[in-house]
């Protein structure tokens, strides 16, 4: 793909456009559920539309309380974030919006805590599957509400931070976790597939 | 050092400080310095008074078109960014800082390209150094423009990205190599030990 050539300067009227990484680009869930099943075969396991805490962690611990160490393990370990399949059709998606005219797209993810494999992971799990220039769009921090944009698609129910309200308003990305909660007027993406995106970011070019 | 308690609603009023990371609170010169020399004892180098160009391979390249590889090899070494060491008052100021009731403080740093060690150890040393509560406030990202912020102190001469104007104003921290050039209108910060800092902090503090 070839990279844009525009006018740097004609960048600040594009819609700026951030998208999380977990469960929004990446299988986080699939990838655990399958990593987990592999790695203790014979303990329960929550199927993936069971699945009802935001913190996967949470609901391993309440279904059985050592369980938390069992969920932890595969999270911590080596290869757990660059191992994630792409989420069906968000590949596509990204490009095709990263290709639009009017836009810039940037990735904006939580490392999580703990950071020994996990943030060399993401930046190596966006270089091998979007690519090496996605770098320079790869926006990793602890508080998102810091991060500036028009719109941020994430399927974390609750984003708090230390600007309060944030420059962007959230699209959130469905999710097991999050389809019962009230949206409270934000606007759902349920997936990358069914084209839903474009209208939403049509919907969004109007409003700046 | 206790954690402050204050009331998270009350955060938008303050003062939102970004505070980047090579030759700001790290000694990325010294240590640049101190490591080349170890390894090539018997190769010229460029005394750190002498450095001109904001990324130092540049500099090394032409003073011998070979050196280029050497410097790059000092940068992509394991260890290098964990082993630089604090600048000196950095740490001080910046609890002081944090400490300040009407602040919010992030650190804001551009990952090297090759980040295969750089990304991990800047959270390591953010977490040796500052304590594991920082990396609730540590920002990485390419493009500081897309951050918000009330000012960013930063050494790099010229910060340009997606958005234009950013959102926050810069102070320019000196370094050799920025010592020269035009400020623009930007404020200076010399250094961490001379208080300067604090009157920069409550000129700012007016102004929002």
């Amino acid at each position: 793909m070839s990279r844009r050539t525009r006018p740097h300067n004609a960048a600040q009227k594009k819609l700026k456009i951030l998208v999380d990484m977990d469960q929004v680009l990446c299988d986080f869930e699939g990838g655990f559920l399958s990593k987990y099943q592999e790695k203790f075969p014979d303990e329960p396991f929550i199927p993936l539309e069971e699945r009802n805490t935001f913190y996967i962690v949470d609901q391993y611990t309440k279904l059985r309380r050592d369980l938390q160490d069992k969920a932890r393990e595969i999270l911590h370990a080596e290869g757990f974030f660059l191992g994630l399949q792409p989420i069906e059709g968000a590949r596509d998606a990204l490009m095709e919006m990263w290709q639009m005219d009017d836009t810039e797209v940037f990735i904006c993810t939580s490392p999580h805590s703990h950071y020994k494999y996990c943030v060399f992971e993401k930046f190596k799990w966006v270089e091998d599957h979007l690519g090496e220039e996605w770098i320079n769009r790869l926006i990793l921090t602890k508080d998102k509400t810091m991060v500036n944009g028009d719109l941020l698609i994430d399927d974390r129910p609750r984003i708090r931070g230390a600007l309060d309200p944030p420059a962007w308003k959230q699209v959130l990305f469905s999710a097991p976790y999050n389809l019962s909660i009230d949206s409270r007027g934000r606007q759902r993406l349920n997936n990358w597939t069914d084209g839903q995106w474009r209208n939403i970011v049509e919907d969004f070019k109007k409003r700046i």
